[in-house]
């Protein structure tokens, strides 16, 4: 066994060993010593141009130092690459650069904003931290002054108070850009059970007069969760990003399952890579699969028409995001 | 984009324009010029006749005056058509022409009774007004006439109280007839978490005893679920009405996943509609379709035989409902 | 309608008939004639045999007195067969031998270690008796007693007190054998909300440093959760045992939900066969049936190649259960 015996490592093997210049299906060792044989940059270059993608959104909230920047993705796929702002990265940021319990939630917000300024979105990740059974109402500054005291006395620099998570989250709200939250499967340290989208509903729905859209990510395996969620809310919308990668040559089944109740105005598409390229080249290759299969399935089986499937895929693939994040123009250009 | 752009957009487009002479996949404009220039009665009667239907279970408690009544149904389809009785319905107008605290059990129990004289079934929305996870047992006399007088003092058309509601589903129980319960997706105010079937467990247990029929409706995304109490409760049957009709191209997918655990006695066909005559003949067709591919497929696969396809067919589209409901002659026949 | 009437059923009239000596899709009545003609002792031997199982792993402790033991089914299908030893089983054969509660929990662990002497596996059925939503720290010694006081005190034959089934957890951690645990469908006195196995992540993160392979059985319909957790916790292995057999025609679908997330070194074949020869072989040739299907799928549609394919099945339908059951030899042997 290797860990390439899955079907995200499958289709690593199979997708991704051709635009490095190998057999699809080679085997692991082969496949790892021609990525160190072509180098980093290379790699990069090759996967991120081949995944067709034509606007990156980035959010920069975990480990970001290790990571290509906007402006790093932009130069390597040679196409505008935008930022989501992680809300628990802004906090944790205050936090280190220094602030005390009382003056937290200004800087917090002042600090939102400036980190921001040329965001497409926010992003919150409370289903890591807590959970999406967060209470869904705004705390009050007092109760916002004591946890951040609470918190300051901990002496650790990530951010796991409920009270400050909601704090967040609204101030996200007030910032008024799209605001993504992660739900469904992850890393290790998510419980699942407290990750299903259906806990948002009280947020969303206070959240709707704000016109905010509430953008739910992967939702995996709660993804007719967010469907429904999507058709019943005006404001939500919801990819199955994550789901794509690591299900491999079962994603049909996941792209297929989100087209049920949702309005294919409310879908969106997501690669979710994060890390190796080789997650945005799969992401974005695996969908375009999936969609092709699954809506060629609709028009075969007299269900659809051709152009219904074209439309369809061209708003979940591109239009959709384009009118939520206002993706117009880019804001962010490449450094060189 | 338009409110057309959705699975059952698309199958309104797909399925109903033909019934309206037009070509299939035709746009939205043509599709309601025309509905409007043939006249709700002649769009009713052509749609009605083309589902197919044989006998209709209509359920009057929602917004029931501007719908056709059983009578209606039966004179624009020319079939039979007989009553499912909102158990809340009959409480609400039970208060609206006036009651006491002290004299709403008594007063409700008699406008049940002669509500329901001809009636084929009743039908619980507790989901909708609190959650499946109402307290399973029947609540005291006390207690009951506690909850009409705080409900009294609302002046609220709308009966909410977990008390009142548990109170109606146990004097349904009395009442003898099937008992359906909406569960699974449905309008935004439903809490889909507080909707899943499984939550009727203490329920379904506690009325098992009195051998009436529980009707699960619509269940999904928990049609799984629903499958497993089918499957270890002799009293539970259930359909996956509403998720037929607004998942339009994917119903097949549902339709098949009913089709796990449950006895074949146990599913029942639904077309949940309600309102447009539309989805009337999508209900019923689009479940045709959906049986005609999964079970084609069972036998292509080469898993059944042809006949027992047929007969499963037709135990699920026809016979189970007849036997449950005790559907021998319609009770209710048309105005003209 | 006849109890016939089910997936399980055609199942059985479809792939057992023909072991039997009759056509495929026979009639129940001739079925069970021809199954009374037979007698048991052939019956066994024919399904068995044809199962194509090369070892057997069985649980012991549900009415083990009314079914072949290891050795019978050696005997029976000319195979080796080991043992699972079912925790609760031990505890109650502990009290009905005679203990006071100051004795229980020493009587129970020597009772254990030498009733699993030479057996594969344990197995908790505490999704039956409690929940699989128990408290999962280990309980105290005075707990312990205190607990064993309580049941012997009712004089019941079942333990079904959580402090006492988290205690018997424990102990199997102790002993070291991979640690079974009943998740998802079963018989009807499975709360199947309280049997979701995310409900046992606390415990499974407090069992992992032991090292102790957790095997989450059946699942069904949570196996997308187990896949998530044989993905990110090491320890954590599942099967969709039950629900394959219980599925029938659908069976191909449950097996391919369940390859999406997780590590095919993590997922393994089972019957999950108890009771009638039937089970043995349906849940053997529906699983082997399903595989190719699935898997045939992916080489189809381009995204595996035929030797990934074949090198899967090998894993989930034998390679994966010799490792993580030490399965190099029998230990084990039939009486003749």
């Amino acid at each position: 066994m290797t860990q390439f015996d899955s079907q995200v490592g499958f289709a690593i093997l199979r997708h991704c060993a051709p635009v490095l210049g190998l057999e699809p299906h080679t085997d692991p060792e082969t496949y790892l010593a021609r990525r160190t044989e072509l180098g980093v940059e290379e790699v990069n270059r090759r996967l991120l141009t081949a995944s067709g993608v034509e606007h990156f959104l980035v959010e920069t909230g975990y480990r970001g130092e290790e990571l290509l920047d906007p402006a790093g993705m932009s130069a390597a796929s040679g196409k505008p690459a935008d930022e989501i702002v992680r809300l628990e990265a802004v906090a944790e940021q205050v936090v280190a650069e220094g602030t005390d319990a009382a003056g937290f939630s200004a800087r917090f917000e002042a600090a939102l904003w400036e980190r921001s300024r040329t965001a497409r979105g926010l992003k919150s990740v409370v289903a890591y931290r807590y959970g999406l059974d967060v209470d869904p109402e705004p705390p009050t500054a007092e109760e916002v002054t004591a946890a951040a005291g609470r918190w300051l006395r901990t002496g650790r620099s990530r951010v796991e108070d409920p009270v400050l998570l909601r704090h967040l989250i609204w101030k996200g709200v007030e910032r008024g850009l799209p605001l993504q939250f992660h739900t469904g499967f992850g890393d290790p340290d998510v419980d699942l059970r407290r990750s299903d989208p259906l806990l948002l509903r009280g947020l969303i729905e206070r959240v709707e007069p704000s016109g905010v859209p509430v953008m739910l990510l992967h939702c995996y395996p709660f993804h007719r969760n967010a469907g429904f969620l999507a058709q019943v809310y005006p404001n939500v919308h919801f990819d199955v990003g994550l789901g794509v990668n690591h299900t491999g040559a079962r994603s049909a089944a996941i792209v297929a399952e989100s087209l049920e109740l949702a309005p294919f105005s409310k879908i969106l598409f997501s690669s979710d890579a994060w890390g190796p390229a080789e997650l945005h080249h799969l992401g974005a290759l695996l969908w375009r699969r999936a969609m092709i299969r699954v809506l060629s399935g609709f028009v075969a089986e007299g269900e659809w028409s051709r152009a219904q499937a074209v439309r369809v895929a061209a708003m979940v693939g591109a239009e959709n995001a384009r009118r939520v994040y206002r993706l117009e123009k880019p804001r962010v250009t490449a450094r060189r």
